[in-house]
Formats: structure tokens, sequence, C-alpha cells
């Protein structure tokens, strides 16, 4: 692995272990072992590391997770293979969402590359709503997709955030990502035409099983 | 006005401004004119301060902002206006808000009694619930009830977050609060009877004037 990448692979677990906030460029530099100064021959200071991290790491990862429109993925299992693989993503780049509004606002270039794939996001989960309904398994009005899509949306990103807020033990299992897939679906179950409940039931049921599966194997 | 108040009401307007993270024991001090000794005889450190401010101030509001239940209040009208308060406390303490996994992880007291104080949010807010429902104002299943409540709560709670972070212009203005009890309505729409549908239009009519009429005023 070359230094730059190296650097970038202990920033993020650094971050995530011990808070971003705890973590200089020196601690960096002293976990890999290097010079405080090779390391500024990669990266100007942390700032510029964190926009690395989710300019090269994060940003592809969420444009990419979303699963290509096919005959074979059902809608409604596109997007909870959508949510489930995005909240595994965030997972990993955890440091950054328990911190976002205080990392853009330092980060004017971050908030620009931030907001650019936001606006992506919420179209293709606009897109995804559109082919739910298209398919006749939820219902909604044009004037209410907008704010259904901001609620999917605002649950998606700080799922982790209130899960870590909620408890005393804030750590991170597996089961969390179950929980989250499973407020997603508790959000558009209300929106299900009577034929498509089932499918709805049957997902939530689905999910419940493997939370309770992860809370046994932990 | 006391030192210890000048000293919390000055950190609560200082972090507000140019983030928690920004600002130090020897900022506040410098800017109420005291010096940084006069600081410590009051509060150990910044964690102490913000400890402080969450239990003497913020906890207080969000524990009163309650409306109380009678006659002459309406179930879905006691809802919208307890989310507009809360929305209104936390724009006085956003600072809090726009850190808080970061904060409570720092802070093992403050987590304590910010935990403390979410479990009787919740409870409050599967009350209201349970009332629409008595009501027969929302339908739902009793086993949707705990993710109804979560989802209401996550939006509460991260909306000025999420909002903060979908703009390059991350200002906070009177219309951020309109678009939160929006986005709270939109979320109890599809749970609406047939008998009570008008009310919710109704309602999410007014907020929408009431938001529009706050971006002419702006």
């Amino acid at each position: 692995m070359k230094t730059r990448d190296k650097i970038i692979q202990a920033s993020i677990a650094l971050f995530n272990e011990q808070g971003e906030r705890n973590v200089t460029t020196n601690h960096i530099a002293a976990h890999l072992g290097i010079s405080p100064g090779n390391l500024y021959y990669h990266f100007r200071n942390k700032e510029d590391i964190i926009l690395s991290i989710y300019d090269e790491y994060a940003r592809n990862l969420l444009l990419e997770t979303f699963p290509k429109a096919s005959d074979d993925v059902k809608p409604l299992d596109a997007i909870i293979l959508y949510m489930d693989a995005v909240f595994q993503a965030m997972m990993k780049f955890r440091f950054f969402y328990s911190n976002l509004p205080v990392l853009l606002a330092k980060n004017p270039l971050l908030r620009e590359k931030y907001v650019e794939v936001q606006t992506f996001i919420a179209d293709r989960v606009s897109n995804m709503m559109e082919s739910l309904r298209t398919a006749d398994m939820i219902r909604f009005e044009d004037d209410e997709l907008a704010d259904l899509v901001s609620i999917l949306r605002i649950v998606n990103t700080f799922w982790l955030s209130f899960y870590q807020t909620q408890n005393m033990d804030n750590e991170i299992k597996e089961s969390v990502f179950f929980e989250g897939v499973l407020k997603i679906i508790a959000i558009l179950r209300p929106y299900a035409t009577e034929a498509a409940l089932p499918d709805f039931i049957k997902a939530r049921d689905m999910y419940k099983q493997r939370f309770e599966d992860s809370l046994v194997a932990a």
C-alpha cells in the first residue's frame, strides 16, 4: 500500500475508534511510524485528509451501492437492499456522520461535495418511490413525494447518531443496521396498498429475524 | 445577573455562533471581561459548562414544552404545538444538537441526563399517538407504535442537522421550524383516518402558509 493510502486507512480507523476530534495529524503519523513531515507531504492538514476520505471512498461507496434496475430485483427489495448497503457504508465512516454539521461547517469544499452527492441520492430515492408506486405497491399523492423522500433520508442519515444517543451503551453492533432497515420499512408501510401489505410484513419479519439472530450471535 | 449565569448565557451564544469546538473557556472569560480563574471558580472545564447548560436550561425547556392535556387543545394541535415548541427550544441550543453523539461520548454524566430526558419524551410522544388514535384521527396497529414514535423523534432531533447539511447555505432561519413541523405532519398523514384527513391537510396548509410568509419576511 502506498503511504497516501496508508494515511487514509489509518485515519479512518483512528477517527472511528477515538473520535475525529481527539485525533491529530501527529497521532496519525505516530500510529504509522512515519514523520509528521512525510504526512504533510501528502496532506496539508486534517481537513484535507477528511476531504479525501469522503471524496475517494465514502462518495463512491454511496454512489455505487445503488442497486441497478433489473427484472430480477423487485422495487421493494431494491429500496431495502439500498438502505441496508447505505447503513453499512455509513458504519465504515461513522466518525463522519456523528459529526456531520460540524465537519461540513469547517470545510466548504467538503460541503460542496457532500451536497452534490445528497442531491443525487435524493433523486434516486425519489425514483425508487415512483417505481414502488408504478408497481402498485405504495400509494401517495404527488405533493407527498418530496416529504416522503426527505423523511427516508433523515432517518437513513441520522439513524446511527440517534441510536448512539438513546442508550448509555453507544457501541454499534451489526443488529443496529437491521433496526435501521426496520425503521425504513416502518416509514413505507402506511403507504402500502392492500395487495402489497403482505410483502411489507414479510420484509419486516425477515429483518426482525435477522435483528434477533444478530443479538444471539453477538 | 450573577457571574455563573453570565458565563452560561455567554457560552450558549458563543457556542451557537462559532461552534462549541472552536470556543475555549479562555474565549468565554475574555468575552465577559473576567479572569480565567474567576470562570474556573464556577466551572471546572468546558464539559462542566455544557452539562449545566443542558441540565439547567435545555432539559427544563424540553420537559416544560409539553402542552398540558385539556379540553381546549385537540390531540392533533397538541402534537403540532409540541413539535413546534421543541424545534424552537432546539434552535436556542443548536450547538448541542449539531454535535450530539460527540458531546455525549465525551461526557458520561451528560449522556445519563440526556438519556433520561429521551426516555421521558418517548413516553409522552407515545401517549400523544395513543390520544390521536383514541380520537379516531389516526389508525395504527399496536406493533407499529414504537417505530412511529422513533421516526417522529429522529426527525424531530435531527431535522436542524439535516437542514444544515443539505445546502451550501447553512444559516437557520425561522422558516426552518415551519419546514420541520411540515415533516412531522407528513409522517402522520398516511396514518390519518378518512374523517380526520381534512384536519391534517388544514394543519399542513397553515404551516405551508407560515413557511411562505416567513420567507417573504426574511
